[in-house]
């Protein structure tokens, strides 16, 4: 059980190592709904993700009773890099499991901060089977992406920056799902520090595994899924599904042309870059306007980690 | 002759007008060249551009003494969108003079802030011609993109909240140069407000011809300027080139592939969407690293409108 205590002092833990992120508006988005719409533009975080406030609290919280010999982890993200990145901060080594399919760029990336990139077959049980021969052989101590009280407690101070910094009540706010972790985290900040605030979470409808859970009462695994928004491919754990069934009003599905949509809105007319997993909740307020009508939402950018190398800009 | 109580009033008049940009920095690129950068992010300006302040000062200066029927202007880009939106603001129609040759967003653009679009052949003279024509025929007050005071002391606010807001001395700024509007705010701002700072101005290999009226003392007109860059096409006026010949230090040049490796490395590292042009002063400091090594140097990210429609998010 995550008390309002233990995310205040995981707040003052990870504090110094995180950047407080700017909570952004946008006229031309607000007129466009009819709404106020906060964005806590954790795409301006460290490695890019709302990730290294989970990774860091986790490796805080480990290293305070025992400096462990090295940390693994699997993911083929924003979680690889941000334990990589808190993990050597602390002159740490990191193992990182990420399926041969992932994108040299991601695989690079973690290696810039210094992690050891182990590659496996692209399936869960694969990396689950990898992380545990690593475990064997190092010794090194697993981060779990979510399911790990530590990892949610820290990405619960994203939404309580949210809510002490937006300067207004909010009436809601929409969460991204995949494995739950930040949601999770959302829920409990929600909670406790601003408990009439009502919580959404989104998903792509070609990963619906978390509306299935919620609807079902039981963890929904598998499906084919694939979206562009590949941050949110991931099913939730019993942990995860509790804390949504518990806080979460609904979930919105929304298609991939309305994320590609309302990702290239906020890159026009916010002028930052967002990842596409970052635009589902946004999608989903468009595409539920009516429920959103007038009232103040806040959302949570959950990165900016995008391959642009696939981007060409064209010469005049 | 603007003085310093001229920009100060003129960032009182336009302060409700605009925002107060943020100034962004980066560890990566910091450690990458060696300095500490001072980005102060214009593209966050409203229309996506610092051209807004020079427009609002315009508009709100002729506005007070006499109200205009209509204004006019010419531009292939942001200053057309800032005078369409400030005039807009007060009601009153304006002209956009745009070579037909723009691209059609740009276009589309203008006319969402209000503006009628008149398209003319794509030079300068075709340009002019077309503005003097819809002068005669409607008396609309013109408000030029770069030669005039009223505009130059608008631009200048950006490097005055550059030196207010950055909470460092600052050894050096460097800013784009096209017609010399902004650079020219900015060295009057650097001459009143923080006159030990030396400034320098950046410019596309493909439109060298500042560095040419820098070196010569007149202005160069002229050549088959082509570049990425496409807001720094213009050239000089008297005005202009008095203003950077007794206050820039020295003026760089960068090439395509310098001017897009600087704007991938925003883009990739700071989760911002900047414009080629922006991308300018930064190219100039990462070739010129053993010049600017161990400094804290401003820039002024001077507009983020790129045209998006042409880049593809690829479904994963």
């Amino acid at each position: 059980m995550i008390t309002s205590t233990d995310i205040q002092a995981t707040h003052d833990r990870i504090r110094p190592h995180i950047h407080r992120t700017p909570i952004l508006s946008n006229e031309t988005i607000n007129s466009l709904i009819g709404a106020s719409i906060y964005f806590k533009c954790e795409n301006f975080q460290k490695t890019g993700s709302f990730k290294t406030r989970g990774a860091f609290n986790a490796v805080l919280q480990i290293t305070a009773l025992n400096k462990p010999s090295s940390f693994v982890t699997h993911s083929a993200g924003n979680h690889a890099q941000a334990v990589a990145y808190a993990a050597a901060k602390f002159g740490i080594p990191s193992y990182v499991v990420m399926p041969e399919t992932a994108p040299e760029i991601k695989k690079e990336a973690v290696r810039t901060y210094g992690a050891k990139v182990v590659e496996c077959a692209p399936t869960m049980i694969a990396r689950e089977d990898s992380v545990k021969k690593i475990i064997e052989k190092t010794g090194a101590t697993f981060i779990h992406p979510f399911d790990d009280d530590m990892v949610i407690s820290g990405q619960a101070t994203a939404a309580k920056e949210l809510f002490e910094d937006s300067e207004q009540y909010l009436d809601c706010i929409v969460v991204p799902i995949s494995g739950g972790g930040l949601i999770s985290g959302a829920s409990l900040a929600t909670h406790y520090f601003s408990p009439s605030t009502l919580i959404y979470g989104a998903e792509p409808q070609g990963a619906p595994d978390a509306l299935h859970s919620f609807q079902t009462g039981t963890v929904q695994i598998g499906g084919a899924h694939k979206s562009i928004a590949d941050g949110l491919l991931a099913y939730l754990s019993e942990r995860t599904l509790n804390h949504i069934r518990n806080h979460v009003k609904d979930i919105f599905l929304v298609s991939e042309e309305e994320i590609i949509e309302a990702m290239k809105l906020v890159w026009e007319r916010m002028k930052i870059i967002i990842e596409p997993s970052s635009a589902v909740p946004l999608a989903a307020i468009i595409k539920r306007k009516d429920l959103f009508a007038g009232q103040k939402v806040g959302i949570i950018i959950s990165g900016g980690n995008v391959d642009l190398s696939s981007l060409i800009f064209r010469n005049s």
